[in-house]
């Protein structure tokens, strides 16, 4: 991806929380590329919550695009989170070259997006539109069935990918994409969930070691510890609500 | 992709529904490429769903996969339905061969498939490995929200998109991968939920007549009418249960 001025990435998603954004940001920022997180910026500077209706109408992309985040390159407009982390990491040289590790790269990248969605649902089992309030008894009820069972399975599978992988890298030998993928995951569960997380902790050694190297990539590390790195919020995906955790 | 014998597709996906699987189906269906659902072969043909064991277990691949549709081409093993439908749509000239068309066409893959997750909810809102019927209570309520909600916002989105297009194809001014995966979500919603789709119907008169065409492309006529085709039954991820369509 070219350097220059015209090619600086904009990243367009909601101004106060992590969210799907956010994996999109780990990428930019492990591989120092300039980029605008626009709505973050000031109304009077352009910034604002505003450029996400006119993509959804269509004015901004000549398509109409459904949810952030949305990344602009040059001419280039896409959407949908495994979608903008596989063309970045493609890009950015964040996954080998070869045709069946990025394959490979990618559908590692849906299933960690499954799982994501199962986070998400546990706060929100009925409806998106309805708040986390009104649908708490379905909630208590999904969050049981999650850490009983899909959280175990998924996270085991991921644990078997790089135990297959004979290291700690889930693709190939050097850290990729899903990598910074695995580490929002891991430290997002670890927000959300925290007696959930040290319950299975034991059994996924090589993911947590995977997540420690993450955190120490130098411009991760300066990233996390920056004012760009938003703080882990009730309104983004991984919710901390004591009552949807595993019980004791 | 060379048609040879040793390049015959596989598939390994459930016997007995179309899930997934079916969006995998139409593509080499329409595409008359050579493939075996192998699966659904006689176990003394070699057929039956221990393959998908194996696949788990990553003897098969060199690497674990979580879960079916799989497809092997030669000695590349693909696995996640977004995966496999951008990987052949490609492959087989069913997409433009532009880049911003390409990860446009992605983009929408995974908006429909974001809806397919959503019918799959309405049936299991709790628990993937409860029956629905011990999270019905659940379901009936996810399933009000569904139609009054979710369906409406994302299938007006999709009728928007074609609009943008000017025509009749979700993405460039051919059949791509992307129809066939919308003719799939519409036949499967009108089968799941024909009162709910019945009142949007008037709204996506540019969808229906996708639906239409997609319907009649030689390949994909035979394939609807031939035994290859499984019927939809309540196994699948499109489940007709009256009490989960819109009420009168």
């Amino acid at each position: 991806m070219s350097q220059n001025q015209a090619e600086i990435c904009e990243l367009y998603y909601w101004q106060s929380l992590q969210g799907r954004g956010e994996f999109v940001r780990l990428i930019l920022e492990d591989t120092a590329t300039p980029y605008i997180d626009v709505c973050r910026q000031p109304e009077a500077e352009g910034g604002g919550i505003s450029h996400i209706m006119a993509f959804r109408n269509g004015e901004k992309a000549g398509h109409p695009i459904f949810a952030p985040p949305i990344l602009k390159v040059g001419d280039v407009i896409i959407n949908q989170t495994p979608n903008i982390c596989r063309f970045l990491g493609e890009r950015l040289g964040l996954v080998p070259n070869e045709e069946a590790a990025r394959l490979y790269a990618n559908q590692i990248m849906l299933t960690i997006n499954d799982l994501l969605v199962a986070v998400h649902d546990t706060h929100h089992p009925v409806a998106t539109n309805l708040y986390y309030e009104e649908q708490k008894e379905a909630a208590l009820e999904r969050a049981y069935h999650f850490h009983q069972e899909r959280l175990p399975k998924l996270i085991s599978y991921f644990e078997k990918v790089l135990a297959y992988n004979e290291g700690y890298t889930l693709v190939g030998k050097e850290t990729s994409y899903v990598d910074l993928m695995m580490f929002q995951m891991l430290v997002g569960l670890n927000y959300a969930f925290p007696k959930s997380f040290q319950k299975v902790s034991p059994d996924i050694p090589r993911l947590l070691q995977l997540r420690d190297a993450v955190a120490q990539r130098p411009r991760i590390k300066a990233y996390l510890q920056s004012p760009r790195r938003i703080p882990f919020n009730e309104n983004g995906i991984f919710r901390h609500y004591p009552e949807l955790d595993l019980k004791d």
